[in-house]
């Protein structure tokens, strides 16, 4: 039997016999010849076939291919994609698996509404535009991981099944868990902060769960999370210069290997200036006041206009579509929160807004075991319940912090993607796992 | 302010002064004269210091010091650490973070019990040896990664939420979502051979989660599962072959990257034949029966017996504690699994067993989707909850399969570890998350 050969290697054949195997992307019939654009995992190649086609034979058919690569003539090249100088001249096509009629054009699933996105899932997957999003998102993650491995971090597995719903919050999806009750995490931000103790610099690629009670475009209810913390911090800034490190190579990567992907989708990544702006929050307001007239100055929170606001004002006064903004009031951020000394009203916190939404949030953690007890208690927990974690403290923790990135906002912001579930390959909301839930029996 | 030096370039700095940050590792007076071991991410290092240490210093407070880094005499070196041939003369000892006694040495957790081990996880995982066994993980995993990456494999992110309870058994977790309920995934097998009809080869790190009614030493209710699945395979072999690549590639990372905590931990990676030997399970039964007089031959499975009796074969007659096992039983294995045609009560699947234990299960899968949806039906359940699986089988997809590794499995089989609670950061099972749940509330 001949050995198959990837697409991608087509143009290096020209004058050779191959065997090529994948699924029939376009197909169309002039007369007695039948053209289609075979595709399998390293791109797309012409075939053109005089002889007998198996009967029926249409898109997301499976089929293996024997023929002639030629040389096509100048003027009939394709330039949108690789192998655009050769074609297949088929003599032989065996059908490997028969596909139904489909529903849509897969060729462009760029006009497709979100519910048929996701209602086709398994099939849109398979379209460039789909395909071309989750290579970003793969190189995200990589380029994540590659970056902490460099500043000698260690990867970690954290478990995504909980004990008691620590952050506080009622959206935290509870399990049923053998003759008791358990959760989903919502975020491993425990499980880093005590593996500082054993590795000082920890990161992992982690699933967390919210139950979002609503619908929203920049929400799911499972997410990854790309978590790191560090320990032997000097100052809390030293974490805004190692997400900022982090943002710059994942920009870089993207370009780097994306380019092809940025193209198809018509995106650019962010504009990033030398350094990253960071201002605090309460000077963020009183630069959206003077701009806009809209008094939030004494909101505890950025709202989504403002985060919108901000950005723009950074991208006309920095050149930047990325910005930090610093000092989170303390009552807003969660009890391990470090507070600024010099006011305590405010935390050594952040969050990185880019193009309008926030991506990262991370700040200092109180690292002193009885400052973090009271601080349980002075949010109204039990220290008892948070045993497990406290542990860490008593028996020595240094000054640390650390930050997480949402790995699908990354994709979204950079792609400018208008939903977050087209940044995840199967996304779950309140409407939908897989199917639609109402569907559900 | 005097920049940190990590512990592991102190031996560079001989007649320096230096500024080092760590945990206590032990500590110990002599008259006047105070030693300890300095503990960081990068190492230990001896610590001597003839002037006022902060009253009550002992194990795992933090400390940053300054001093004089000085040669040992020869015959006062410590081969055992890597910084064994200087000590640091302390002149400033500051503490940063004060710990309280500690339950138990932590200079040698291998005498402790596992639930000593897990109550006090936060402190145990600063162990050397426990740190040793998340390191080998750690290498696992990544070398799982990278030899993919090179063998053309997209990798995915799988999500651990689903809507039916799909893979059969009783043995899942379910979840309060929002207005209904969903459950904790077995294993990501839908979503990669989903992605198979797009990325043709695709792979995960992910969770599996099992409600394993009983508390064993080889079981685990979240795990990592290292998945893999690869389409348009020339025959089912490609599975092993590609599986064979992984076990080895990832035994010589072991090797190559661990060789400190393989001493340490006493362990030396599984030895493996050339070619690593692949029986039918029928044939490991007949031999079993020969071996032992035992004769499990009409038993759809191999015990865990069988198990260890058929790799002490294969170690003794190949040369090899690693073997695959082929050919299960066809009623054994899920729906999804491909018969052999040649005998079709058996199929096209095999498990590794590494040193007694399974560490992989896998298989061709039925690409054809009229067979599945017979099989559906035929294990009892209904097609129409298999609706989004099966499109990607209604629009084409080729001859396929994959298979899974379960990571903590491979790190318990080739470092020896007893149980393989110990291979986990952060094991669950039915009687603890963090803590014992009969503690709980």
């Amino acid at each position: 039997m001949k050995e198959r050969t990837l697409i991608k290697e087509a143009p290096q054949k020209i004058g050779k016999q191959i065997k090529v195997e994948g699924w029939i992307n376009t197909i169309r019939s002039h007369g007695s010849i039948v053209f289609f654009d075979l595709r399998d995992r390293s791109g797309i190649l012409q075939v053109i076939c005089e002889k007998k086609v198996p009967e029926g034979l249409k898109e997301e058919d499976v089929v293996c291919i024997e023929g002639l690569v030629k040389k096509r003539p100048q003027k009939m090249e394709n330039k949108d994609i690789e192998t655009g100088k050769v074609e297949l001249e088929a003599q032989k096509i065996e059908r490997i698996s028969q596909a139904v009629d489909l529903p849509f054009a897969l060729k462009d699933t760029a006009g497709l509404s979100l519910p048929v996105l996701l209602d086709f899932r398994p099939l849109t997957l398979r379209s460039e535009q789909v395909k071309a999003i989750l290579k970003v998102e793969e190189e995200v993650i990589d380029e994540f991981r590659q970056t902490l491995k460099s500043l000698d971090f260690t990867e970690f597995q954290a478990p995504a099944i909980v004990p008691t719903a620590t952050e506080g919050g009622a959206e935290i999806f509870k399990i049923n868990y053998y003759e008791t009750s358990a959760f989903l995490g919502q975020s491993p931000q425990f499980y880093k902060q005590i593996l500082v103790g054993a590795f000082e610099r920890v990161f992992t690629v982690a699933k967390a769960y919210r139950a979002e009670p609503s619908v929203t475009t920049r929400h799911l209810s499972e997410y990854i999370s790309l978590d790191a913390e560090m320990g032997f911090i000097e100052q809390w800034t030293d974490l805004m210069d190692t997400c900022e490190i982090i943002i710059k190579n994942i920009f870089k990567r993207i370009e780097a290997e994306c380019s092809k992907e940025l193209k198809l989708l018509k995106a650019t990544v962010p504009q990033i200036s030398k350094n990253i702006p960071r201002i605090k929050m309460r000077e963020a307001q009183q630069t959206i006041l003077e701009r806009t007239k809209r008094d939030n100055t004494k909101e505890p929170d950025l709202t989504p206009e403002d985060e919108k606001e901000i950005c723009q004002w950074a991208k006309e006064k920095h050149g930047s579509e990325v910005i930090f903004i610093t000092h989170y009031p303390t009552k807003k951020r969660p009890f391990y929160t470090m507070p600024d000394k010099e006011d305590p009203d405010f935390t050594l916190s952040f969050d990185v807004l880019c193009r309008g939404l926030e991506i990262t949030t991370g700040g200092q953690r109180i690292n002193d075991y009885k400052m973090l007890v009271e601080n349980i208690k002075k949010w109204g927990n039990k220290p008892e319940q948070f045993e497990f974690y406290l542990q860490a403290f008593k028996y020595g923790m240094p000054q640390e912090g650390g930050f997480a990135f949402g790995a699908e906002r990354i994709v979204k912001q950079v792609l400018g993607l208008e939903n977050l579930r087209e940044a995840s390959a199967f996304p779950r909301d309140m409407a939908r796992i897989d199917g639609r839930l109402s569907n559900n029996e």
